[in-house]
């Protein structure tokens, strides 16, 4: 079993090596600068590592895990758009480099690459692997626009967030487990079981990146703590507060999140103290834990060696290391 | 042999029958609206031609033509946002109706839902059709990009230029035809031709577009004749005028392009009569006849009956038509 960590270096050097035509310059620089940025190359490093666990050749596995690259970038680039970001892992956004314009013709351009890569597989995956990508592809952008329309609804339930979460970035895991697992010779109900742990993994894991953000240690937690509460983020931890707070309660939370002008240190520690009263914190790893346990469930299924499926148990406990 | 208005009025019908989820309502919508607005769906119908005139069951080929359409309207969507275009065959575009984000996002999916449609093939004709949908999409948006870039740059040649009308709409017409052909059961060689067949008609009927909006009976030209020198669009016509300009004649050219408050209607006559000094009319038309040439010495060389040959040459006689 080829370790993680030598699979993302694998993709960071193919990434390298990645010919796109010169002309018309202005519409190939920005997917060349983009990639160049770097990243974990996470997604196509468990394309990789799905086909090696299934006894496959990792080698007829890397144009896909390729395409899912080029394709997370893809949605990198028009989502910096949607989003206005300026910056994107410490670096000027496409769209400010360039312009709007070029930022949404080279996101184009990516998503057809995209598919140009998926393509060089065997002629009997070729199909059920489009089937996958379109899939996880259509799943991405109805996540994006959920995530989009949830900033300004006030309707929003648990449930449609738990959906949002994962089209946003569950399926993405799935669907290059899937592909991965194809490629290295699964059978389709292994490769099911492979992708829905990738899927519920996904939701697990970014549960718990919305419990970190309130009580993660700042030492340890990459972004600022309480940037979510801040920023009046929809995560679970609001939506449940919601959910369970009392009428003085919810009038409290709307206060904070209407004020304006407050100090982001007593609005952060304000809600946290709310969060706390309702146990918020308690609820929220308990639908964290849920969600991980149908992901190892999904593992126990599979037809695998053991030391295989320990590999993925390992992988699965290295994600969810609470750091708090 | 089907009649085009009656393969035209097969694809308007399909594309009412073409279902999207009904959620996120704000994704699919846009969707909806913009392939609501109609349109001559030409390049479905030639889709359809292509696959009836090499004997196949226009029914097989359907999906293929909606991919097409669908393909053809992201684009649309996306020009829209790029050239900030308010209206679409007379009707709010999508990103005014809604906003740049929804245009964005909801093109990136109809750009997926094309291939999902694609896809509807025959497991033999997969790899190929897919093949050629890649490069006609890849094509559109480089020609796209170079249409953008000519607006400000000086430096355009007619060779540049022929290049971009080629990828910008020449090559879907191409494409189609060609994916047509080959769920008709073409020949590889034959389906080549078709394409070429296609590509330089489609050129030659974007120069014939260019000579229409100088030359074109007003009556008869569906746009305001001249509307290419208002807005100084880098035409077949401007470019070689310039390549073929004296001194004095450049100056006065420039004189034009660069005066910002000139009259509309002195400016088309001061134009077109550098344009008739220069005899500019008979360079365009000498250029769209060889390309029209080109166009016919490909379908000559196709492998059907003379019958099938004569309904093609119709359809770019009919194409071709001289309005003026």
């Amino acid at each position: 079993m080829k370790k993680l960590t030598d699979l993302q270096a694998i993709i960071s050097n193919e990434v390298k090596q990645l010919n796109f035509p010169a002309y018309p310059a202005e519409l190939y620089e920005p997917i060349k600068y983009i990639l160049s940025l770097g990243g974990k190359r996470m997604r196509p490093a468990l394309l990789l590592m799905a086909c090696d666990l299934f006894g496959g050749d990792v080698k007829k596995a890397i144009s896909p895990a390729l395409a899912i690259e080029v394709f997370h970038n893809f949605t990198l680039m028009h989502d910096d758009i949607m989003d206005n970001a300026p910056l994107r892992r410490g670096k000027t956004t496409v769209h400010e480099r360039w312009n709007d314009n070029v930022g949404i013709l080279s996101g184009d351009v990516m998503l057809i690459e995209g598919y140009k890569l998926m393509m060089r597989v065997d002629e009997s995956l070729l199909r059920p692997i489009l089937n996958i990508f379109n899939e996880t592809a259509v799943g991405v952008c109805e996540g994006q626009q959920l995530d989009m329309e949830f900033e300004t609804r006030n309707d929003v339930g648990i449930d449609e967030y738990i959906t949002m979460i994962r089209l946003k970035t569950a399926v993405v895991l799935g669907g290059a487990l899937k592909i991965g697992a194809l490629i290295g010779g699964a059978s389709t109900v292994d490769a099911a079981l492979i992708h829905t742990f990738g899927e519920q993994l996904g939701i697990a894991f970014q549960l718990q990146d919305d419990i970190l953000d309130v009580y993660g240690d700042p030492e340890k937690f990459g972004k600022q703590v309480g940037g979510d509460i801040i920023s009046n983020k929809k995560t679970y931890l609001l939506l449940k507060a919601f959910e369970l707070a009392k009428t003085s309660q919810k009038s409290e939370l709307t206060k904070w999140l209407t004020k304006s002008d407050a100090d982001p240190k007593q609005k952060v520690s304000g809600i946290t103290e709310l969060y706390n009263q309702l146990q918020i914190r308690q609820y929220a790893e308990e639908a964290m834990q849920t969600y991980a346990d149908k992901a190892f469930a999904a593992l126990d299924a599979i037809n695998l060696p053991d030391a295989h499926k320990q590999y993925l148990r390992d992988f699965a406990d290295g994600l969810m290391v609470r750091e708090n």
